[in-house]
Order: structure tokens, then C-alpha cells, then sequence
């Protein structure tokens, strides 16, 4: 193959036409599929069924302390399911506490708080100037969404294959009082599917923040979201590290069983040094009398242990692997040598990231649109929607059947062949 | 019975002799009740044990749009857990928006909002020098918490047995414009008992507060916790109301099935005007992708329509009536004529309040504690957990058996008794 950008203009222009052949016979495929969003797909579904019978009428509704889940109490979570999550994020029960449904909504609760009432005893962020936090990009759009209603700040960092720009990430850090987090998916990274290597995370653990309140963000969404059995992504704990460092109190580490169990109806919970879930603690006792105690004691007795998640895991693998290969063997197939565009492929997590020629995600996400194909809209894995490359692309690969998914990546290539045709025209 | 103001000393102290003698029997019996919270008991917990059972492996999980609750969508609530609600809250779907687990938290979140960002574009709270909310008393402790949390100054209005001051309410309202809220618990008030008259209620839509973002916190926690089938109160519409007042905006009306299904695992929903609805889903669109609707749909599924949920709360009642009659013969055949104490005789909800004589509810409290019955502290029933006349004693008789409640009653009153006493004598 040729790669398109030593084409000359006469080549360019057969192959935009060959390619606008192409576009009309999909168009009148009138596909109509959904590659926006990280959704589990119905095959998912259908494998945590199960759990909606571990816990019935007949049921003793007992922990196993003996306190009854049907009743108030038990805020911080019951102990079986505290252990369950503190086992899933590397920590001791004791540092967790195991909320609702939503590890967002805790993450949000997080910067609520510190917005009004600071970080263990800090001056509330809504009295300060200026408060920034630091943004690896491409990240997740939700992270983003959150810091932008706050009026926070946000500062793009670049995200290597290895984790952060960690030399910017030490310069702000250590020297501007003004940043008071960074948002963080250590694990699969939310889009490009990297994981931080260990000096990167050593790196966070030996921050010198310039600021007391300063809070490392941790949102390992997808710690046991692994694609293969044989090739497993694995990352320092970042609690054990911030401890060694001196800086315990550093890391706030977030998770849920959103994409285990079911989204919406799984557990979700956080995890930080004890001085940290005391004071999270007394904002909770205001806000709760506590969180829904029957639906951690289905997943405790549903999933047992570690093993237990680990094992409902392989089946969800099984089930995403092809849907992940539909997309990665189209782009290998069809724009490997083209130089227009270059993606990594994943070994776990929900997305796929794909960088387009600079000027061409919007358009390709348009383009993909009028063929029915809906993508994440292009620039929302960057702070305030804005991509400075226009470059990014998050492909979501779950939610469709591979057949679908297939369709839909043959689309994708298509889109992007003829945005980047267009564009290098464009520019002659 | 003599009245114990009108004894002399001699009468008193030999009162009081005869009063120790019975403490000491009591306290040879080593009880351990609790009358501390309004917990429903667990042969009330085992009424709603079916409903774990509607939703199950075999279940249809989708929604009656078609929609599956198992995976993200549906950021207000499912249509018929919405449906559900409306009818319980007496508004329209389109009104309500069905949440989480908790309908406190629905209110800490409410506060929060508005101290971050205000109120339908006002500015926000943290900015101002002075907020103030009215808080009628006694009231519900949890509420003041919230309100304290946030460092909101709280204003005590008297609470009649028709509902709050409303000359005070009015002047404060329409007068000071820093007065955002005013917490109602408008029918089988926490802890009275008492329900608004549709005067007060009127009063209420007529306000014409001082600061555009004023609102009623209208948290209707007992609308369907009748006691009796023969008389049941009943309260104006508050949505209805303002809208005829040309106040459509100034109520957000609170509730949840905590004390219907679960506590800690029901559904909790918020109801109010189609402007601040909007203005709602804008900040919980931020906070999280969405409740649990796989809860949702086991509710609406359970009661499937308000009636399914009036034949339930008769259950609930038969429960109750018990446990109220318990209390309330005890008071009234050793407190009546006394002339050291009164309390109203509710009709629904979850309390029974009790007012001493002035300065003695510490003691009382501590007395009972003494004796192993544990109460609401003194003073809960006030913000900053402050009661000026030292008289309010909140009693909640739902956890006990009706046994168990008999006992602590006898505790009570006797406790009451030599409070009494010893109050009078160190006066005299």
C-alpha cells in the first residue's frame, strides 16, 4: 500500500472517487449502530443474570457480622462486600468504603466536598482563586466533565504508552499550590488502553506537591478487565507506594463493579489512607444514613472472593475479545502503511483509541454519523471537548455484536480514508 | 392523681423515695432497648421479602419502553418506577425524578448544588456572606445536620399542631433575602406527629420571599404512613399549590419507600417544577450515568401501582398500631394529671414526641440510658442539637417488639417521674 501523503493529486482524486463509490453502497446498507459509549453488550448481560437469585425470600439477610442488610446501619458498607472490593482494588477492607452504584458519583462527591468543605481541614476549593487539575490526554470525558462544572482548571498532559508526561506532571505538581489533582485511569486507560508502568507510578507515589490538598485521582475502572488470559496487564499499587514515599494520604483510588456485574446495579467504592476515609467518613454520615446493603450482599454472595470476580471475568473476555478483533484486524487490514492514522491495540479495558491526521476526527466522526455508525463525539476525550489536534477518535467496541461490529469498523476505515483524502486535498 | 407542682417538699421527697425504690427494681432487669431511630422492625422488614423474588434470572429486564434497565440509560428513572412515584408524591411523572437509595441524600445534594452553583442560575451559596434557613421545631435532626454541614445559619420557627409559625415564616420569607430554605416535613411531622392544615399549606404557596432562589424543602417522608384506616390526615397538594400562586418553582417535594420496602435498599425520588427538573438533570448529568434501575423495576414490579402500595403501608400499620398504643397508654395512664409532660397522640409516621418539663430531657435521656433504653439524644430534635427549653424528647417505637416497647414505656414514665421530682426539688 501506498501511504496517501506521497500521492500526488491525480492518485488522490481516483481513489476519492473510487472511495465515494464505496460510501454510497454503505449508505444504502442504512446501518444504524452505536460504538458512542463503554456499554456492556446484551451477551454481558445475560452472564451476571445469575446474581439476581443469590438473594431471595428465603434468604438469611444477615451479614456476617449479623447485622441486617434490610435495615439502616452499616455505612461504611457490610464487611463481606468491603472485603470483596478491597481484595479487587489491592487493599485492606479497612480502607475501603463500598458505596452505591456509581464509582463516578463517588468521584464527583469527592470534588463536591472538597469544593466546599477542602481536603482534611484545607480551605475550600470554592474560596480559592484559581484551582487547576491536571488532565493526561486523550482521558475520559466524564473525568472532564466533572473538573468543568467545579470551574476547575484543567491542564492537558500528554499520555504516553508508558503513562503521564511524568516530568510535567512533577513540574506542576511540585511547584504551582494551585493544582489540586490529576484524573488517572492506571489501568487500561480510558481510551488508549495503556497501563502506567511501575516507574510511573513510583514517580506519583514521590510527588512533592506544592499544595497540601493535592489528590492524586485513581480511577481504576478496569483493574481486572483483562482481554487474554495469557498476556495481563499488571500495575503497581499505588497505596502501598504513596505510603513508602511518605505520602499516604495522596491517593484517592476508585472502582466498581459497573463492568463486572451489571451497569447501574453494581457496587462501587473508594479506597485511601485512614485518614482520609475518616474524613470522608464524617461528610458521609451527612449526607446518608447509608447505601443500598442488599445489593452488596448479592454481589459479596454472588461473586464470593477475588477468584470469584476473576473468573466472571474470563467469561466477559471470551465475549470481547472478537468484538475488539473485528475492529483491530479492519484497521491493520485496511490503513496499515497508509500513514493515516495509528492506534494501539489493547490487552484489556473498553476502547480502542485511534489518532486520525491532524484536522480529520471531526470529520470522520460526521461522516461515520450520516452512515449511521454513531462514535463518541471527536474531542470528548479532551478537557472542555476541545482535541488541539483534532486527532482523536474512541472507538467503543462492546456494545455491538461482532457481526455489527464488523459492519461498523468496515464504516470507520472508509470514513477515515476519505477525511484523510479529503483533507490532504484540501491542502495541495 | 395530684399534679407534682402542686406537692410540697415533704410529698416530693417522699415521692422521690418511692420513685428510686422502682429504678432499682428496673435496673436489676438489665434491659437493652432502643427507641433511638425510626428503624422499622424486622416482622416489617419480612412484609416486603417477596419483592426480592419479582426480579429474577428468568425476568424480563426491560423496561415498558422496551428499554434494559441492566445497562446505562434512563438518568431520571425508569417510566414506571417514575409512574410510581408521581402517584405516591400526587404529581405527574414528568415531575418526578426517581433516584438512588436515599432521599436524604437527594437533599444533601440539593443543598450541595446550591451552594456550588446556585439555584437555577442564582449565584451560588458559598459566595454569599449569609444563608439562612427557617427550621420549624422539633424537627428532623438529619435535616439540621445538612444544613449545618454547610455552615447555613438556622433559624428556629415554632412548630403548632397545624404546622409552622406561619407569621414568622412570612416575615423572614419575604423580608430577608437571605433566607433560602425552610424544611418541612409536612404530614406526620418528625417528630410531632402533626400534619399541616391546608391553611398553612396555602400560606406556604402565597410566600413571596425576598430571594428568587428560595425554596421549600417539602420532604413528604410519611405520605402513605397512616396509622389507622379510619382517620388518616391529609394534606393540600404543595406542587399544585404554588403553581395556582403563581409560585411554580419555589418546591422541591421529597420522598423515598425507605419505610415501605427497605431501608438503605428502597427508591427515593424528587418532584418539582418542570423548570427546576431541568435544572436538576443538568448538575446529575455530571454526577453520575445513572441510579440503580434494576431496584427500580423490582419496585415498580412489587407494588405496581399506588394501590399496591396503600395495601401494603395497611400491613405496615397493623404492625405499628401495637407498638404506638404501647407508648401512648403508658404515658397516659402514668403521666396523665401530672402536669410534667405532654405529647401528642399521632395519626401516622414514625414518632411520638414527648415534651418535659423545662431542663429535664438531658436527664430523662440519661436516666433511660442508665436503665439500658436508648433514646434520641436530647436536643436532636433542634439544630445545632441545641434545645433552649431542654424539654423535647423524640420516642420512636417502631424497632421494638410490642413487648419489648411495654418495658421501655415503664422506663420511660418512671424516668420522666424522677426528672420531675428532682427538678422540682432543686427549684424549691
Amino acid at each position: 500500500m501506498k501511504a496517501y501523503k506521497d500521492m500526488d493529486r491525480d492518485e488522490l482524486l481516483t481513489l476519492k472517487a473510487a472511495l465515494e463509490e464505496e460510501y454510497k453502497t454503505l449508505e444504502a446498507k442504512h446501518l444504524n449502530l452505536n460504538m458512542a459509549r463503554g456499554k456492556p453488550g446484551f451477551s454481558q448481560l445475560a452472564l451476571s443474570m445469575p446474581m439476581l437469585d443469590v438473594v431471595n425470600s428465603d434468604s438469611d439477610m444477615r451479614t456476617m457480622l449479623g447485622n441486617d442488610t434490610r435495615n439502616y446501619g452499616d455505612l461504611d458498607g457490610i464487611g463481606e462486600s468491603r472485603y470483596l472490593m478491597a481484595d479487587m482494588m489491592s487493599v485492606e477492607k479497612d480502607n475501603v468504603i463500598v458505596c452505591g452504584n456509581s464509582s463516578l458519583n463517588i468521584m464527583y462527591d469527592t470534588v463536591a466536598r472538597s469544593m466546599t468543605h477542602g481536603v482534611n481541614g484545607s480551605v475550600p476549593w470554592c474560596r480559592l482563586d484559581k484551582v487547576k487539575f491536571l488532565c493526561p490526554v486523550p482521558g475520559y470525558d466524564r473525568h472532564f466533565k466533572i473538573t468543568e462544572f467545579f470551574g476547575i482548571e484543567m491542564v492537558n498532559i500528554p499520555l504516553y504508552d508508558d503513562g503521564p508526561d511524568m516530568d510535567m506532571v512533577e513540574k506542576y505538581v511540585n511547584n504551582d499550590a494551585s493544582v489540586k489533582g490529576i484524573w488517572c485511569v492506571p489501568k487500561y486507560s480510558n481510551p488508549t488502553g495503556i497501563s502506567y508502568s511501575d516507574e510511573v507510578v513510583r514517580r506519583f507515589a514521590r510527588l512533592k506537591p506544592a499544595a497540601e490538598d493535592f489528590r492524586i485521582y485513581w480511577d481504576n475502572a478496569y483493574s481486572i478487565h483483562h482481554l487474554y488470559e495469557d498476556i495481563q496487564d499488571e500495575i503497581l499499587n499505588i497505596l502501598d507506594e504513596c505510603e513508602k514515599a511518605g505520602n499516604p494520604d495522596m491517593v484517592y483510588i476508585f472502582a466498581s463493579t459497573s463492568k463486572i456485574s451489571f451497569p447501574g446495579s453494581g457496587i462501587a467504592a473508594i479506597a485511601a489512607s485512614p485518614k482520609n476515609i475518616e474524613f470522608i467518613m464524617s461528610q458521609m454520615s451527612i449526607q446518608t444514613i447509608g447505601h443500598d446493603k442488599i445489593n452488596q450482599l448479592r454481589h459479596a454472595r454472588f461473586f464470593k472472593d477475588i477468584d470469584g470476580l476473576k473468573n466472571h471475568m474470563k467469561l466477559h473476555a471470551e465475549l470481547l475479545r472478537p468484538k475488539f478483533a473485528a475492529v483491530l484486524d479492519t484497521l491493520e487490514r485496511e490503513l496499515s502503511g497508509l500513514g493515516i492514522g495509528n492506534w494501539i491495540k489493547p490487552r484489556g479495558g473498553y476502547f480502542i483509541s485511534f489518532n486520525s491526521l491532524p484536522g480529520c476526527a471531526k470529520d470522520i466522526v460526521a461522516k461515520c454519523k450520516a452512515l449511521g455508525v454513531i462514535l463518541t463525539g471527536a474531542g470528548a476525550t479532551f478537557p472542555y471537548g476541545k482535541d488541539p489536534e483534532d486527532s482523536n477518535i474512541r472507538i467503543a467496541p462492546t456494545f455491538p455484536t461482532p457481526e455489527e461490529m464488523e459492519q461498523a469498523a468496515e464504516v470507520f476505515v472508509l470514513c477515515v480514508k476519505l477525511a484523510s483524502v479529503e483533507k490532504l486535498l484540501a491542502g495541495m
